[in-house]
C-alpha cells in the first residue's frame, strides 16, 4: 500500500524547505510536479541536485493555452480533464508506490495541488507537508517585518476587479498582492487611489540568488512577471502590546 | 566580527523548520530565546535535543505582569527597557560571537524579535531566516486548503475591537484570527454576526503531537489558550482559473 505525499518546497531557496520535505525528496523513487509544456518548471528547478539516482519523474504538463483564451469554457474544460487524468494516474501509482509531489510554497495556500487533492479524496492516502509560503520569502527578502502588534494583513489576487482591490487596500494595514503580471497596472491604480503606492514594493524570486526588490512606483508596468508579489508593510497597530499576554 | 541570526522555528514540529535553521541551531555556540519567567518557553522546547554540547543559553525573560495591568504605561515602559537591555547585550555579544536567536513561526510575521531587530539596526550584523508561520501549521493540521483561486485572505488579531473584526470578517473569503485566548468571546460574536461561525475552526498546537482541532461553535469560551488560532477556509473564488497563466 503506497501513498501520495505533497511536499511544500518553500519560496525557492532549497535551503529553506523543511527538514521533512528535504528528507522525503532525497529519498523519493517517484516524483511528480506541475510545469508548462516545454519548460523545466520552477518546482523541478528547486530540487535540482537533490533527486536520487534512478528516480522516475512525472512532469504534469498543463494543457497549452495559445489556441484558447485562458478563461474560455474550452480551456477550463481542458484543465479539468488534465487534473482528472493526473488524479487517476497518481491514484493508480499510489496503490503500490510512494509518490512525492513537489509544490512551490505551501500546498494549502493557493496551491495547484488542491485540484488533485480534492479529486484524490477516498481514492489514495494523501499527506501534505507544509512549506514556507512564497509571500513569506518575499517579505523576508524585503528585510522588514510585514506585520507587528495588531496589524491586519490582507492577501489579494491581482486578478480581482479594481473596486475590490481598492476596498481591501483601504481596510488593511499590511498587504500582499499575488498574481500580478499583466494585472499590475490595475493593482498600481488601486494602490494609488488608496494612497498607498509610495509604500508598495515589488519582490521577484524572494530568497533566490537573483531576487529583485524595487519600489512599485519605479517599476515599468511592462516589466512584471506573473509570480512577482507586491508588498505593503504594516506599521504596527498598538505595537507595544504585541507578543506578550 | 560576529553576528546575530534570528532563525524561524516554524509551527512547532522540529521536522518542519527549514534545513538552514536546523543546521544553524545544531551548530550554535550561543542561543537566545524569549520566555516567560519560570517557564521553559515554547521556542526552547521546540529545539529540545538539538543544541550542541557546551552551548551558552540566553533566556530573555519578559518582565512580570502580575503586579501591573498588561496595557498600563508602567508595563509598556518595563517592556521597552527589557528590549533595550537585550538589544545592548546581544549587540555586545555579536561583536565577537555568532548568536542564534530562536523565534517561533516566521520572525517577520508578528514576531517579538522585531522589537530587537529595530533596536539593533546599525549596531550589529543581523540576519533573519524565515520559517513556516504558525497559521500555516494550523491550516495544514486542518487538512483543508485555506485559500484557492482568487480567494481573499485576511489575518486578524483577536485583540481588535468587535466592529473592526466584523467588518473584516464580512469582507474576506478566508480568515485567520490570532491572539484569541480571553478575546475568544468577542471573536465568536463577530463571526456569528458575520454569519460565519459555523465555518470556523479552532486549532491549537497545529503540527504538534498533541494538536487539537475543533469547530469553534463547539468550544467552551473558557477553554481557549492564547495561542490557539481560528480559521475560516476560503471556498475558491473563480477556482478554475487559479495557478495557470
Amino acid at each position: 500500500m503506497g501513498k501520495i505525499i505533497c511536499t511544500g518546497l518553500g519560496p525557492g531557496d532549497p535551503d529553506l524547505m523543511s527538514v521533512r520535505s528535504d528528507r522525503l525528496i532525497r529519498g523519493a523513487a517517484h516524483v511528480a510536479y506541475f510545469r508548462k509544456l516545454g519548460r523545466k518548471g520552477q518546482a523541478r528547478r528547486i530540487v535540482d541536485g537533490m533527486l536520487a539516482q534512478g528516480v522516475t519523474e512525472y512532469p504534469m504538463e498543463y494543457p497549452v493555452t495559445t489556441e484558447l483564451p485562458f478563461d474560455s469554457p474550452e480551456y477550463i474544460d481542458a484543465l479539468a480533464r488534465f487534473y482528472d487524468d493526473w488524479a487517476d494516474r497518481l491514484a493508480a501509482l499510489a496503490q503500490t508506490a510512494e509518490v512525492v509531489v513537489l509544490c512551490e510554497g505551501d500546498p494549502f495556500f493557493y496551491g495547484s495541488f488542491m485540484h488533485l487533492y480534492t479529486r484524490l479524496q477516498g481514492r489514495a492516502v494523501v499527506e501534505v507537508v507544509p512549506g514556507i509560503t512564497g509571500m513569506t520569502g518575499c517579505w523576508n527578502a524585503s528585510g522588514t517585518p510585514i506585520t507587528w502588534g495588531d496589524d491586519v494583513l490582507t492577501v489579494l489576487m491581482g486578478t480581482l476587479p479594481e473596486a475590490d482591490l481598492l476596498r481591501h487596500m483601504q481596510a488593511a494595514d499590511a498587504l500582499v498582492v499575488m498574481k500580478t503580471g499583466r494585472n499590475l497596472p490595475r493593482v498600481r491604480r488601486a494602490l494609488e487611489q488608496a494612497g498607498r503606492l509610495d509604500q508598495a514594493w515589488l519582490v521577484e524570486r524572494g530568497t533566490m540568488p537573483d531576487q529583485r526588490i524595487a519600489r512599485l512606483a519605479d517599476v515599468d508596468a511592462a516589466d512584471c512577471p506573473y509570480f512577482a508579489i507586491v508588498l505593503v508593510h504594516g506599521h504596527g497597530r498598538r505595537p507595544e502590546l504585541g507578543g506578550v499576554e
